[in-house]
């Protein structure tokens, strides 16, 4: 015997045993999506190395550590191959914001509202609600002059209506300002000036950051590294009147919708291309990684890929995160088989499949036990197993009546139709009036 | 200005400008695929590399020349993260099997027809019709003993009702069988016997072919192969008796089923695993990549993948052929945007924001006009550019009198509801009788 094969570290097989959850959380997003007035749009699983890298920061840890790259592939001579410089994507915010550019969506509408449900890759090392293959899904808008305050509010409050429609009731929304660019440059400066006095405290990790990206140092994982930040408090000096207005003007829209927030002065997000508004989810029962999705508003991103000046903001949650802390709730089960044809012969069997095909084209699920079998108690208890709603049995009493049997095995009853050669209307008559 | 970024050559763009198509295929395929009782499967995107190689077979053009690996990682002090031997998967029969073995299906379910609809990856040259992320919809139906003929039979004719469930009209399905290994072996033997006088005059790439794998023979894109090709007649004294049978019991179902088809003796497909029934769907308008689908019976891959004795038949539709082959027939669009709120002023802002939102978790679909205008003419030019049903205005007039007007834009008539507060129930009431 050959050896088994399994799924690669940090990837997983979603089977037909438990599809239904995924089913329900993609049905239920694409809904309040569409209600939402957002589009789905569909990027390629993978694209140049160096979008990623001036999006999401060179020496940011998943440009640095995460990345899944292509292998460049040898030349043949007939086909002439050649891919390099390719990977496939840890996050799809920057390759939105490439196909927003490449395909002109701003000379084609003057705001953007779009949508995506798929798989995103990053070379971790796996753990619980951490894989090398996982899933968002998220938004992003786009367009000239759409940084407004209303809508800001409109994307976070959409990113708290999908989890609460999922089914989630325990999470907490944290937001928080980075402000304009100059903005984020001043926060800078003066969290390494209220850091100074604890540099030599900090673990290795933070100090190599304290110059590079000082921001990284607010979210260190480390627990002195956390006490120490604990004692910093830089307020909200750092920005202009007009970032603090804009803020102001966000968390007063959040209160009209309704939508419960904190403001975590510490929320900065991991990645160099927010501006102003940034928002965080947690979990409350995920443990150490807790977020259940994040976003915020990134109105440089577009230049900086080489398109032109275009405002934009996005979030992206995590379905498996999402599926982690629903635990073990039931979801409801999608429909049931309408019928199950089991024929008890061989010439059972032929009448059985030729009335499947029929059922089948008249959009009545349905299917037929290929292996015949005269007992009656076996037959029943596969049955029972499938979850359906009736069984039509094809007996040998029924086959010399030219007729057959339904059982209904929701409501434990049964009735017998005579059938005229292959004219099966009454029993689809039947089973619609029963299913449809 | 910083330089542009592209989609990777080989790879497109999924706006929302032609999403309805994507969605249309989709959403028709798993309804009827649900109809037949086959249920959704979900692999990883990228597997071990050597699981291809041992079901495609190692001397396959796609094992050879076309296979997208991932680049083995550098080992980081503090992840230790290493990857290598990972693949991109270039078809999902093999994932489906290592899956159902992984999971052990057989002890779960006496059969399991399962089915996918995703991305796949090859090394291509692009071309019309050949990408290098292209998508299938395929089924595998698995399970010890389910070889029957009418199972063949089953899956042929769910991949045609597929097809013209799409809106394909205009196809080809032609079948073949080649028996049991050892059929297929006295096959492969005939076949040198028959193209041996002709060897000399075979293209290069066909006198490799010979000796190695003479079925790719068959394949050969070369005009001079194909013209020898057509004088070698074989016809089906390669197989046994029972496999004879098998073969002309899948054609007589076939007809009870009215599924029309020609026998070609000459399909053998391009994968090492295939035994017995064979099928492709060619399209008549795709000109040298005119294959819509194909599959077979592989009933010994289970075996040499590390799995027990189990039967199997499956088959793959080209997404992106279809829609080739659909050429720019209509879609129907999705649902229209129920309602449209247009305020003039930033008071009416201030309230249509409201408004929209109780409207949102009404169910009821909408979006807002974020930039205000005095001028009711722009306002409606850009609603009317929206494909939307009602638009809500909130001009200076409404706001004075507490009231909104509803301007239906297909029935082009207009009414004015007063609001007391914020109290939309008015509103909400006539948009979810005219649109739910």
């Amino acid at each position: 015997m050959q050896s088994k094969f399994s799924c690669p570290r940090g990837t997983t097989d979603i089977t037909p045993f438990d599809i239904s959850r995924w089913d329900n959380i993609e049905r239920i997003s694409k809904q309040i999506l569409t209600c939402y007035n957002y589009k789905e749009i569909r990027t390629p699983l993978f694209e140049e190395t160096e979008l990623f890298a001036r999006s999401m920061g060179q020496s940011s840890d998943v440009v640095c550590k995460q990345m899944l790259n292509l292998a460049a592939q040898q030349k043949d001579d007939q086909d002439g191959v050649t891919l390099s410089g390719l990977s496939l994507r840890p996050e799809n915010t920057a390759s939105v914001v490439r196909s927003y550019i490449q395909n002109g969506f701003d000379r084609k509408e003057p705001i953007s509202k779009l949508f995506y449900i798929g798989p995103m890759f990053r070379g971790e090392r796996p753990q619980k609600g951490r894989l090398r293959q996982f899933n968002q899904i998220g938004v992003e808008v786009l367009g000239p002059n759409t940084a407004q305050p209303y809508l800001d509010a409109e994307i976070i409050s959409l990113s708290v209506h999908l989890l609460k429609s999922l089914g989630l009731e325990k999470f907490q929304l944290k937001i928080n300002t980075l402000g304009t660019p100059e903005d984020k440059e001043n926060f800078s400066q003066m969290l390494r000036q209220a850091l100074k006095p604890y540099r030599k405290e900090l673990s290795e990790y933070s100090q190599q950051r304290f110059e590079r990206n000082v921001f990284r140092v607010l979210d260190s994982k480390d627990a002195a590294d956390q006490e120490i930040v604990k004692k910093v408090h830089i307020g909200l000096s750092y920005l202009s009147t007009e970032s603090q207005h804009y803020y102001a003007q966000v968390k007063e829209a959040l209160m009209n919708l309704d939508v419960d927030f904190v403001e975590d002065q510490h929320l900065v997000r991991g990645l160099d291309y927010y501006t102003h508004t940034v928002f965080e989810i947690c979990g409350s029962s995920l443990g150490s990684q807790d977020a259940l999705g994040a976003g915020g508003r990134y109105n440089n991103l577009v230049r900086q890929l080489g398109g032109g000046d275009i405002d934009a903001m996005g979030f992206a949650l995590g379905v498996e995160r999402i599926l982690l802390a629903l635990g073990d709730k039931k979801v409801p089960l999608s429909n049931p088989l309408a019928a199950y044809i089991v024929p008890m012969s061989e010439e059972a069997l032929n009448q059985g499949f030729v009335l499947m095909n029929v059922l089948r084209q008249e959009n009545i699920s349905c299917d037929l036990s290929y292996k015949y079998s005269a007992k009656l108690k076996n037959v029943l208890s596969n049955a029972n197993k499938m979850d359906v709603h009736t069984v039509i049995l094809l007996g040998e009493e029924e086959m010399k009546k030219h007729c057959v049997t339904l059982k209904d095995m929701q409501q434990k009853k049964e009735e017998t139709i005579s059938i005229k050669g292959n004219d099966f209307s009454k029993i689809i008559n039947i089973l619609k009036e029963r299913y449809n």
